[in-house]
């Protein structure tokens, strides 16, 4: 048996990134960018008034002080003049600092009196100017590579005047379900069959982390029909396979894919809930084969086809992210196996507590739903005690 | 002023959910139900095995035992026979008990020999047996109204046998950017003009929210432009105005709005970044009017817009997710206004750690996209020492 972590690094060796595509701004979130992001402007372009108010000269501006308005600068109308001794300019926040003027007066601070005004606060040289460039330069790299764009992202790219972002195409992920006991919801369920959820789970598994799902028709057990699946998979980045339970989980795809080249892996991980996990290649097109089991099937999925999707797409493909958090009961000794319960969450001061399920069968999709998070407990974990520190995969914040 | 709080909840308390529709399942991701989801079948249907081997009488399987292999049944493929004394039914993982047997040999338990099998391992009654019902009956709750669907979801839903779910219709929000001095990203740059990020960025976080944004054109500082926007803005579910700073914040839109029927709060809403807020209705269509300083805008988003924006999905609106993290150094006592303080995070044994960064420059977008975090400080907070836990709201986990 290999670790999880072994089997994760294995398949992330055999991934590469998709090519990069153009997109509108306006489409990119959450897409990963191919290329860094440079600066097309300087921000703010000029000295600018971070305050409403007036720009005069810092050794005009004592208190009690009587100053001339020679005219006002809203921001996008610059006031081209130059500010003398004894003169001040009505500005607003954005607005450029004329030449002359070394300080801004806030309006709080002034009392208004036709094309005069009054100082009622000592001014202070330089104060409420953001200089040009504050925020960033022309030609600054504002964006790395590989940077999945968050909403502010989007915002900082348009503020550096781009309308398109270079990124990677999402990965084309093909999913098949096959079995003879399968049915899609809705349709006919044959006698003793079940209704197919993995196909649909990881297609939403898919779109969570930014890729494209094509769900195959689900293939009934016979070589020919699985066969056509690999070549209806071709130009695909990725094919994930679930289930073939029924004559012995996986043997019927692998005889079936071995017509088609397939140049296998075929792993015990030493996990639980899981099963044997094929990783292999179609020529081109790498495959992932996942357990039937519908909670096996998204364990792994969180585990393995999660950092696969995010190397396709231009990160890392990180392990899924961990928080600690308090186990509220205890847990006995861990054998050879990683295991990862499902649990709930709830807030206690400085932190969240982690309430594990008592019965942790992995047929049961609708207690799998109810969970907030899995706790990971490393192979050979010695027993904890509530109030110890336990690892946890947060499942919502993820969409999963 | 008023509150972080009391403005939320003025807000949600002016907005109502969407209608409901249709939509297929394989669309149904991230969406949120506004029907509850029964289940339509039984699952299990009936007893199954849970492992792959033979279904047997339990009083046949002491060890040593041989019995008489009367047939197969893979799952999909049920037998229809009756297992009797002596004998024993070939079966795989999630195929139906068969009449008569009460008991699960595991395939690694047992030496087959053509048509006959020793029993290598006592067999107990009951073992390796899924109850029919064990995940859910037909016609019990599986999901409630109300929730965010996730993957896991999407699997439940289709075990249940449903093609089809009723979620609330995505949000529709207008984002109204307005001043002379802004340019859409790509276009000419009027004279000390700048780069309008804040409809994109929004438009995004509209998205990460499940809202379906909707940016209409820059507004120039013109009231027959800004009323003819609040025409254009019809038929959506919320407004958001954004700008307007150019001869005051906000003056002209309130002026430019009250033409359309305006019903306007204006509040000073204690925090920081942040400025006056407007919020109204123009006879059905509520607006909130953000400032138009990049940083404050989105600050004010995510804690006012994301919770709208999740009221009118159908969720409750709650303040963004706050976790506990240690602070890494020193911040000073806070006066009357909450405040958002950017940081980084870094892991730390048990937890996290943040990190605020030295400038919290209100105008400097890049620094903002650097933050993994807002650490969040009340209304006159104590000063904080390296070490006391903070409540952060983390940034990237909501794609924002």
């Amino acid at each position: 048996m290999i670790s999880v972590e072994e089997a994760r690094a294995r398949i992330l060796a055999g991934l590469v990134p998709t090519a990069a595509e153009i997109v509108a701004l306006a489409d990119a979130w959450q897409r990963v960018t191919a290329a860094p992001v440079a600066a097309r402007l300087t921000q703010p372009p000029r000295d600018v008034s971070a305050m409403d108010g007036y720009a005069l000269r810092a050794s005009d501006g004592a208190l009690g002080a009587n100053l001339r308005v020679v005219g006002s600068a809203p921001a996008g109308h610059p006031w081209e003049g130059q500010i003398g001794p004894g003169e001040a300019l009505r500005l607003f926040t954005g607005s450029i600092v004329p030449e002359g003027a070394d300080s801004i007066l806030i309006q709080e601070d002034a009392t208004r009196d036709g094309d005069f005004l009054r100082v009622n606060e000592v001014v202070r040289a330089g104060r409420h100017i953001r200089r040009a460039g504050q925020d960033f330069s022309e030609g600054d790299t504002l964006i790395e590579t590989g940077r999945r764009l968050t909403a502010r992202d989007i915002g900082l790219i348009a503020s550096a005047n781009h309308p398109w972002v270079t990124v990677h195409r999402r990965p084309r992920i093909a999913i098949l379900a096959s079995g003879d006991e399968i049915a899609l919801p809705g349709e006919p369920i044959p006698p003793g069959g079940i209704v197919s959820s993995n196909s649909h789970a990881l297609a939403a598994l898919v779109r969570a982390c930014g890729g494209e799902p094509m769900v195959l028709p689900v293939a009934a057990d016979d070589r020919a029909v699985l066969g056509a699946a690999v070549d209806a998979a071709r130009g695909c980045d990725l094919l994930i396979t679930t289930g073939g339970a029924s004559v012995g989980e996986h043997d019927l795809i692998q005889e079936a894919f071995a017509a088609r080249g397939l140049k296998l892996d075929f792993w015990q991980i030493a996990m639980r809930p899981g099963k044997p996990l094929m990783f292999g290649r179609l020529g081109e097109l790498p495959m992932v084969g996942l357990p039937g089991n519908p909670v096996s099937s998204m364990v792994c999925g969180i585990l393995f086809l999660m950092p696969a999707i995010q190397r396709l797409s231009g990160l890392n493909g990180d392990a899924p992210p961990t928080i600690a958090a308090t186990l509220a009961s205890p847990l006995p000794a861990n054998d050879h196996r990683a295991d990862h319960l499902r649990a709930t969450l709830r807030a206690i001061p400085g932190g969240v507590e982690a309430v594990p399920f008592d019965r942790q069968d992995s047929a049961m999709l609708r207690l799998l739903t109810r969970a907030d998070c899995l706790i990971l407990r490393a192979p050979h974990a010695t027993a904890a005690e509530p109030g110890d520190f336990v690892q946890i995969i947060r499942l919502d914040p993820l969409g999963l």
